[in-house]
């Protein structure tokens, strides 16, 4: 009998109910705090976690084979000094959907203007305001990993055209163009909506900089649902104050919860999510454990395994 | 050499230079007023007209062979004493993907909750809102022609479960449940949104009253895209004002523009558009046009071809 410490940020009654219904030979030790987490890991072999959570507590583990992260990003256990010596999983498949959901609700809020169709309902203007059509537009989609491919097949359904800028040279099927490495300023130069979905590693920090920033069209807009070091935020402030660009949906920061004095939260072309495109849904969660827990109960290779060299 | 009537309700002189550029030898008579149509009208065999304008100045037609319209909705040449001897075809390719852009640009800002999330950035506010992923959520198309099929092709994409209520009973490849005639209820009844695509006829006629809408989840949100005939508004009123269903977005009414003393305007659960969710871009419309024509000429069976039975 396995023992499984389920680790999470926040109360965990559903998770529980969840792998009790489905792997009903398994003891979860349910736990919500680091502290707490301290006291149990020693015991455990396996952790389905939230990654910065488990960082805290790692070096406190002894029999670690394998942890499931309950989220996308697990730069947190790539820290330099942590134990690399188990087996990491990550979450891929659902997040490029509700990924894509989010950027498409932008999108598409922003080409049919929803904010200022609210506004004139309020003044009781009928007005046709115009739009574009998403087949007459360009996404770049930077990163093209399970989240960048699946916003490709989205924008692919509504007819855009994509462009996407990856680690891979060479072309990609979902994309009409693929660029890399010193290729950046030519990817990002025809863009209506630039959106970034890389991963946290040196070779994304700081990676749309004023440099960059001024390659765009003042029509484009960028998005960032990756991580926040990939772009630096007071250049990035600069282009939407002077209208370099024309606005940002930024769901990631360099620092979160994004600093009440950081000048982002108050630029009228600058839309602001507190770090929830994606939400670990338990119950999406729990079927990718529950398929990856009898893989390494029966011996078969996993799914979504990390490299810790790359970090993804 | 043919002499084309190109009739419209606004400045149609992209239309003009885009006919010229595509059929050169074709001599086009621009306008847009009805009074000048019905001086022009007699000498012309063929026009590109809105639908509603020329059924003011059909009568005036004396050699009229074919009529393309520039618009999806055709019922103003329907009305019983208008001549219908002539060939009508209409639009039907490009409004399936401007409809689809236009109805998942609301349930994603509904889902995402777009302008709760404004206001929380207004107030600097770091809250994570809630949200349900497309893919677990059931919509339903009422009326299954190319806007409806194009709905349910967006749909799936996203992973949302499709059912449909349409004329033709049985099974649609793009559908999981099909229902049609007596089926209304049983079709309302498991809906997360619905969608009204339905053309005007004596058969939709106030479909969605107050019984319809007593079928319907509390958590529900209806849709209408096609005509206003469809809905009872005063019941829908009174559903949205109880909360008996979650919202309504309308682009189309029972009389347009939406006179301002409606109540639709005001109730903070309904969200008002006016009647442009699918524009007719020129250069779509004289695409098609273009391609009618070369049939026309040519003698080939032409594209959408509207049967007048029918009314669409």
């Amino acid at each position: 009998l396995n023992q499984l410490l389920l680790l999470t940020d926040e109360p965990n009654e559903f998770y529980q109910l969840l792998l009790k219904y489905d792997l009903p030979n398994l003891e979860v030790i349910p736990c919500s705090s680091e502290n707490e987490a301290k006291r149990i890991i020693p015991n455990c072999q396996i952790t389905l976690a939230h990654p910065v959570m488990l960082a805290a507590c790692l070096h406190y583990s002894r029999d670690l084979k394998w942890v499931q992260s309950i989220w996308a990003g697990v730069e947190a256990l790539m820290t330099p000094g942590l134990r690399k010596d188990y087996l990491l999983t990550g979450i891929k498949e659902v997040f490029g959907p509700l990924i894509s959901e989010y950027v498409f609700a932008y999108i598409l809020a922003l080409e049919r203007q929803l904010f200022d169709t609210r506004l004139n309902q309020l003044e009781t203007e009928w007005k046709k305001l115009t739009y574009r059509s998403l087949k007459d537009l360009v996404i770049g989609i930077a990163g093209f990993g399970s989240i960048g491919q699946q916003l490709a097949r989205t924008a692919n359904h509504f007819g855009m055209r994509v462009m996407t800028y990856r680690r891979m040279p060479g072309k990609h099927p979902l994309a009409e163009r693929s660029f890399s490495g010193e290729e950046l300023d030519y990817f990002l130069q025809n863009l209506d909506y630039l959106v970034l979905t890389l991963p946290k590693t040196p070779d994304t920090d700081h990676i749309i900089n004023s440099a960059a920033l001024t390659q765009m069209k003042p029509s484009s807009v960028v998005f960032n649902v990756g991580r926040g070091n990939a772009i630096v935020e007071s250049d990035l402030i600069e282009a939407l104050r002077s209208r370099r660009i024309r606005a940002a949906v930024l769901d990631v920061f360099e620092a979160e919860p994004l600093p009440l004095e950081s000048d982002l939260w108050r630029l009228p072309n600058c839309f602001i999510t507190p770090h929830n495109a994606a939400l670990s849904f338990p119950h999406d969660i729990v079927k990718i454990f529950v398929d990856n827990y009898h893989r390494y109960i029966s011996g078969q290779p996993m799914q979504n395994v990390i490299d810790f060299k790359r970090g993804y």
